[in-house]
């Protein structure tokens, strides 16, 4: 049993050999698998559950804003990509196109990157006036895109899961507005539901979104000190609208061009998800995101067992509102099982024995913190949600304590260099331009995150080329 | 107003040139709309909440008899369509390649038209042994096909909307009672939740799934007299689990090959629920699948148009839980409104003018039978949802009258080429080999559409070749 044990879990520490501990996590807690084509994935049913619940809590909370789902094709004429040039520039290199062989087009089509093309163009049809507006829908889909770096499971895969907002309104300002808005429901969304803690600002023109005018973002920090891009919203200002000829009646009566935004997360949350919270035991998940939140475990001698197995089930039936796991299986010892609920990160573990039975109790393990306690049967239905809410209140506050802790300001460039070697990301003075930039990240490999909101004017020095420096950005390595 | 009100509506009917009016019901209903590359379609919100409601019932269904969800890649090498020769032979003809210059793939491959291939090679590794089953995976995706034939919104797409549940047993037993358990569902949810009654039984041989051993099946009648396959399930026997090597260590230890069924519906359904309950007035939705179950109408004059506002919007409140559209628009008459929601399918409707005000009570009109009645404020609350159960009810009572009068049995070829000649579905003693039944299509363009289930044995004569039928079947034109 010892050795069938060792197999089970980890053979690779979270501070160790950090990659490899991330792809053992996702593999052994069956989030997901390999595929056979080269760069794609398989999302198992213990991370779709995941993604389940973050579609879930993010649809309530959109269809809030008045906007609603559809689904618009996969396919997308090549003329579209053109219409627009800076989008067709983004794209063009990781287009996976069909071959037109016996196919009746009428021209080459690509699976899709991304949906602006293909959705503003039934928008230039079904937009006629100003009371259309604003007009809001979302699609939940796949989309690929033929990445030649290295691909990685959930963080950098050609084809993944996401969500895309693309929006219309009368004005910039109210574009503007709600494009914000977007990335307040999605920094409360890694708040919240995640328990990740998260950075919110502006790309630099070099980072932004293919065809933008402005790019907000919101930026998490990984334990191994990498950024990770969560979530993006874009005004796409009038570009768009101008190449697919979207237009309305205003309210004088008068033709006019519409404001565009657009924002979208995809399923790289769940990447995130694992290496903030996981450790050297397997995954820890949020019990907000947990399909289920509780395992019970009987523990179960010759002696007693009947009577055991009835009150597990008798627990099982109680507490059937935190969907738990009741594993009843005479085939493996309790501590195989623990291991087993540990490495696929149920939040809690509940115990019962035939002590418990008949003190009236059951013992409750957190897995975060491997906290134990004993628990009246009687009490069991209070005190479960308290742990549960406890648990996810202490995951967001270890991370937030980890991101404070490796951030750090910077105003020289050898300072900026070190506290770059040690892995944090680093608030710099900065002149704000794509050759400086470049430069930054030739010597250093680190990107521009973001500018943060509500900066005061700065009168400062760019951290790299010493020019006036008006704000301030952060710099870190990303995946 | 005449002018545009007429433009508002549709400009077929129903009993008309139906394909036409089943066009403009999914077109001005909002439903969907063409997309540019042709036989593609687009799915708008209005169509998007019904498959909302669709997958929101199944997946509840389904999550109860211990499936989960799951995604897999979109993508399909080729050599994995080559190892079930029957299933090869199925979909060949209608996949989209991937273009391959510059693309650092091992072989060609093509879009998903179905998952088995893709998703049996993850089974075999992750199938051990007989406590792994039941093994239940559901993937809900867009998959492709390139179809020859004559495209038609919902009904036949290249690109359609699906779910597919692959599981896979210990014995041919259980894996068969699945199989019809998930049919079972597929019956729930037409008759409860879409009002559309079903025949069900097994298809024959030439219309059974690319390499399945049975194909079960639940058909619906379509008002033009078509038949129209709502959902079907396979048992698949062993041969896929063979071709794809999935194993399992059995109770006695010993090396063996699983069973496997898998079952599917479309965003077909969707069009299927426009064609049974619409009218010439434009959509009619089953409340249980109506996102918004009421739109209110407050009648407004210049006099008292604030009072009537207002308690317009109490009662928006008030009925919230019915997620009601208020009206309020200045824009257009009331007639209008009447027009655009019966158009759009809007269950019911409440109206609210002064007159209503001073008695304390509403007009409420039900869409699919425009019966009016005035109902107290007070007794509102309750009366809404027993007007929804109400009509929920009558359209499938309609539709399964309609079904009955339209179902048949013939004996003789004439009888039955006259009833085909009536758009009838037509019950026969059948011999049931392929080649009568190419004959019969031959000469009829009818199909067989099943072998309806709980037949008593049966000494008769082929309705066509006149040898012995052991058996009989349902045949009717399809789409």
């Amino acid at each position: 049993m010892a050795e069938k044990e060792k197999q089970q879990g980890l053979t690779e520490k979270k501070e160790g050999d950090f990659s490899e501990w991330y792809n053992q996590v996702v593999l052994k807690a069956e989030l997901a698998d390999y595929a056979p084509v080269r760069g794609f994935m398989v999302v198992r049913p213990n991370a779709y559950s995941i993604w389940e619940k973050i579609q879930e809590g993010f649809n309530n909370a959109i269809s809030k804003m008045g906007v609603r789902n559809a689904y618009f094709p996969l396919l997308i004429p090549k003329s579209f990509f053109e219409k627009e040039a800076e989008h067709a520039a983004g794209f063009e290199p990781e287009l996976a196109w069909i071959e037109s062989d016996n196919k009746d087009v009428e021209e080459r089509v690509a699976i899709r990157p991304t949906s602006e093309t293909i959705m503003y163009d039934s928008y230039a049809k079904w937009i006629r006036s100003w009371r259309d507006l604003p007009f809001r829908i979302n699609q939940w889909c796949n989309v690929l895109r033929w990445e030649v770096k290295q691909t990685k499971l959930f963080l950098r895969t050609r084809e993944f899961l996401w969500q895309e907002g693309h929006c219309v309104y009368e004005t910039e300002e109210e574009c503007e507005k709600e494009a914000l808005l977007f990335l307040g429901e999605y920094k409360r969304l890694c708040q919240e539901l995640l328990a990740i803690p998260v950075i919110g600002g502006e790309k630099t023109e070099s980072e932004r979104f293919a065809g933008a005018k402005r790019t907000f973002t919101l930026e998490a920090l990984m334990p191994d000190g990498k950024a990770l891009q969560m979530g993006t919203s874009h005004n796409l200002g009038q570009g768009f609208a101008r190449a697919f000829g979207i237009s309305f009646l205003d309210r004088n009566a008068k033709e006019n061009v519409p404001w565009q935004n657009s924002w979208g997360f995809s399923t790289r949350l769940i990447g995130a998800l694992v290496m903030v919270h996981s450790d050297n035991k397997g995954l820890v998940l949020p019990p907000n995101v947990s399909e289920n939140k509780l395992v019970i475990v009987p523990i179960l001698f010759e002696k007693g067992k009947e009577k055991v197995l009835k009150k597990a089930r008798e627990l099982e039936k109680k507490l059937s509102k935190f969907t738990p796991i009741l594993d009843d299986r005479d085939s493996c010892s309790a501590g195989w099982k623990f291991n087993e609920w540990e490495l696929k990160g149920i939040p809690l573990r509940l115990e019962v024995g035939p002590k418990d039975l008949a003190k009236k109790q059951v013992v409750l393990v957190r897995r975060d913190n491997g906290k134990k306690e004993f628990v009246k049967e009687a009490g069991l239905a209070k005190r479960v949600p308290e742990v549960i809410e406890e648990m996810q209140k202490a995951l967001f506050a270890k991370a937030d304590a980890f991101l404070k802790e490796n951030c750090v300001e910077a105003e020289a460039w050898p300072e900026f260099k070190k506290a770059l070697s040690e892995k944090k990301l680093v608030l710099v003075p900065f002149c704000n331009t794509p050759e400086c930039e470049e430069s930054i990240k030739e010597e250093t490999t680190a990107t521009s995150r973001c500018i943060p909101f509500g900066q005061k004017p700065l009168k400062g020095k760019c951290v790299k080329c010493g020019k006036p420096a008006s704000l301030k950005a952060w710099f870190g390595k990303g995946y």
